[in-house]
């Protein structure tokens, strides 16, 4: 079958062909019709530090993905071949006690396809069928192949009240632009993006962001204040993994707000812990992976209520051999979410 | 009036006298019968930075009390003269959206007594009658005088589910041991202190500690991972300000873990975000001040059920004319809770 | 000036003169602008047993409304002539547990405006200063006057998760109906509105209901059992008060759901405790008044938000000499929210 | 093996051979040292109404216990023959959107062992190896096979805030109790019992219980409105399923206070909706079933720390043989808790 591989280091990605994976007893096995490209695969593709030491090579990448079973695991009653299927990649042990109390997101032996096992940029993938997700005939496959990146947006919204707040997202990646429009159709007030390129900017007004203002500007904070009439921010969302970003979002936000922390800072990021953390009687959240499967029946309703204000943010549709153009168009921030039909 | 105020800049605090406040309509005038010397007292005696900052001299200092009524204001029905009385120092504003919301911990314009203006240390106080606390007749006064501080415990341990718990409180002053009894009545599994003054650890043994250890050695992780048998810790309560001792605890802090703030750092303290917050998908609060009047409610059934295991943490108690000596034992780490008698 | 008093038993209301209430130094004195009729009148004006039993005559009736301060008591800073506002209804005694701990909805000796003491259909109306609520600029009169049944409805949404759920609201009276547009602005994924009058299931779908049904069908379990593919409701907002509406809604509530209680049964209702409680581990909610004043900043936010979607409710305005004409119509099903307009 | 079993309609059970099952892939096969005797047991021996309709004959009863692993299914790699283990009686499908969502307590397709399928009165039994709870060594198997009904009581306690709280519990049998020993352990302020036998009042009294009231008396209203000087309960666990305690409990209970029901009624409870749920703003939570496996988690911590305090509760040991003895002992009010030995 035609897979997309990392076969060695160094940066790039290779099309390639592998041989179809047999599902053991308790998976499926599933034909890939469409894939999304995320920035995890943007950081295998340029081989940055965290890849380094993170994967083993050669593994097929790609996380994101809709499919059909091809065929059923001889324990598996509850699923049928030619079912129309997604699947949560973060492979959990099952047993430790986060797995045994329904948080399973923060699995103490997590393995993640794509990462740490072979992925879904590919004809086929095997999947254990506990991770499938059966996927509702109105949601088209270009939003299932995308249930994962949505799904982080969905964790992060979702991890405080949203309602009628005023909701600060930095950094409109394509998680972040999935947020604001995540936001919107969940009743915050009025939402801010701050985000350094007028492209994705631009995206997020299309996505329901009330205001949005360029990470390089001086002047951030006093817009905000202005925006808010003195009041600051109820709510961070913490899309960017930038430190500054992230400072900044603390500094905003109002007495007894709330913060949600998702962008991976690279390094350590000081922290003002008494006037931001303390004073203020704030919360942070850490937000990691997705609720299985709280967050997917989230992302159910919500693409069956408001699936379509997030077509704009899937910028680009490309053939698995075109992949590569995939990852430049990403590198060059030309593209927000890229998805990759895969036909045999 | 016998009062103790800081009159200058400098070291030092200076028993003197004052005249007798006069109570607003909306006042009572209190007669006080004992008072706490809390941390920020001290820091108030030494004229630190933050001290140099935030007062105007001179200053009435004091903020813990326990004392009687001896008049009412015009407008006050629903308490009486000789009723035996504590009160909350925060004086809020009672209009801004905190204080509107039940959140007078987090006003915007609050003015705190024994800081901002005249305190406690002093035979008579005036307060408003909404920061009134009508002592239980079966809380005696060595704990009425401190519900300030054990409330800034309850709110801290209160601030997360706490039965059963695996609980890591760093900083074992005053209200760190407070924390240590009150996580103990209400059910913590298991509780570790780590401070490095041998006295105040074995003030926490008293007050219920499983496991205290001195914060200058160099195998804490270690005792800490072995204790817990590998899981680490679900709740810290942050009670030390200091920077070693957050990051310690955050690191220790199991998946899906809680935190809570209340020690003040001086400085920023550099966070690995990535690694102690999101992937682990923990969760922290800053805590400030007393729920009103949740946390006195929840500080009076603690007294009454379990008070008696706060009677080591009280160390000793002395006369007003003798408060300079009170200074000198904290400044020494040889005194946990000091409490004045004030006899006119 | 003029004002509409209940002056004796039986049915009927007079619009009569009244002296204009002196404010005492904590209150302020409103000019009344605008004010709706609610229900709880409609029973005043019918003179039903609950009235019979609550009130003691005469006195001036009404609750809802906005107008402006013309007069401020002594004590009072931080409100102005001129200003435009609403208030609170529920005047809390400020002292027992409930309103120390920002739970003054449930004072245990709150007096009501209009019921236990004079109220709003007048010219003017002396009010506590605590609780007046400033009107947005941004919000019309029409909305203003009718802040305390859009609270309750939000209240009553709000007192559980409603985002992406499917919610069953039965009893479309002005505050069902409110309660529709609110949950629709806060992301509930499907609104089922069970009500037996024509007009008002009408007023639902405009407020964003996606499916009504007539409460005298003999198939409303199976229409919503079939509506939601077999799975049943995940809230209930019981609005009607009427025994087999609540019960009906408990028996479509899924396993795990939430129900909230608003509408007042007139007798006991016999439950199901096993089946509709214990087995599907159900939580219920009763709700009264609305939370002070997180209720109110909730209210300000939709109505700043999503204001428009409740043009249709208010479905009649009239001059207070034509009150008598709006007891009528609401008696005859052929109003929903009636707003009154007072001119001098 | 030597089963007791439920061979026919009528009264009584029946001590017999059967065959020992072969264990599944994915099950594991564990020989029983210690079982329990529950109430839904004694409704089995004496065959009442809901045992008449839900059970199909013959079936092996029983379905708490603790045991040893003496088979692994093919599919096991995380557990050991020689473990030492309990289990989760509810087999759940594992694919429903509550199994999906850790909430397999409220399985829409569970299967109870001992009731659904054949149980733990038996020499072996086989059991799928996602309920298998391995039990920590310092725990003795007199409590670890009785952690099915402590856990009805933990999940009962623990549906909501329980510290510092004055709670109220209808119903001593022996989940009551354990109840009682649990809010105790995590910090109640003060624990009312109300049940009719005194054998079981007194072992309130042992397990913790600051006061308790024969349910025949007249003056039980009065009784605990003296004992909790006017303010009545916080906290009403209903543990009997008698329609008199229920609403007794219910009209005790403040204003914002909350109930958990677990006691099965046996008809329909007309409950007094306005007065006892609205005006009061109360929560009630319908209970069922142990958290998977969150509440076995908060049992073994309970059981760890304060395990010897239910020793009291469990009356009796008996063997396997003399089990019928047990049933009449537990109809004729005489035990609270009986284990049952069973040796090969």
């Amino acid at each position: 079958m035609k897979v997309v591989r990392k076969e060695q280091a160094g940066k790039g990605i290779t099309v390639t062909k592998a041989k179809i994976p047999e599902p053991g007893v308790d998976d499926v096995l599933i034909k890939v019709k469409m894939t999304g490209i995320c920035g995890t695969d943007l950081h295998i593709y340029k081989w940055d530090e965290w890849s380094k030491k993170r994967l083993k090579l050669p593994v097929i990448t790609g996380h994101e993905f809709v499919g059909e079973i091809v065929e059923l695991g001889a324990n598996i009653r509850h699923l049928q071949i030619g079912q129309r299927v997604s699947a949560e990649g973060h492979i959990t042990c099952g047993h430790c006690r986060f797995c045994q109390n329904g948080k399973g997101h923060i699995c103490q032996d997590v393995k993640i396809i794509g990462v740490d096992i072979d992925g879904c940029f590919a004809e086929y993938i095997s999947m254990p069928a506990k991770n499938i997700w059966p996927v509702h005939d109105a949601i088209p496959d270009r939003y299932a192949a995308i249930y994962d990146p949505i799904g982080n947006a969905m964790h992060t919204v979702m991890a405080q009240p949203i309602s009628m707040k005023t909701v600060l997202i930095t950094g409109a990646g394509s998680i972040g632009l999935f947020a604001v429009a995540i936001a919107k159709s969940n009743g915050a007030e009025k939402i801010i993006v701050v985000e350094p390129n007028l492209f994705k900017r631009e995206l997020a007004i299309k996505a329901g962001a009330d205001l949005t203002i360029d990470s390089n500007n001086n002047d951030i904070r006093e817009q905000i204040i202005d925006f808010t009439k003195g009041t600051g921010i109820d709510v961070l969302l913490e899309m960017s993994g930038n430190a500054g970003s992230l400072r900044l979002g603390l500094d905003l936000l109002s007495n007894g707000g709330t913060a949600s922390f998702l962008g991976i800072p690279e390094r350590e990021v000081p922290i003002n812990i008494a006037e931001e953390i303390i004073f203020k009687g704030i919360t942070i959240h850490g937000i990691t992976g997705r609720r299985m499967f709280e967050t997917w029946y989230q992302c159910q309703s919500f693409l069956l209520k408001d699936g379509k204000t997030i077509d704009p943010i899937i910028t680009h549709t490309l053939s698995i051999d075109d992949i590569d153009q995939g990852f430049q168009l990403m590198e060059n921030n030309l593209a927000a979410k890229i998805v990759i039909t895969i036909e045999s």
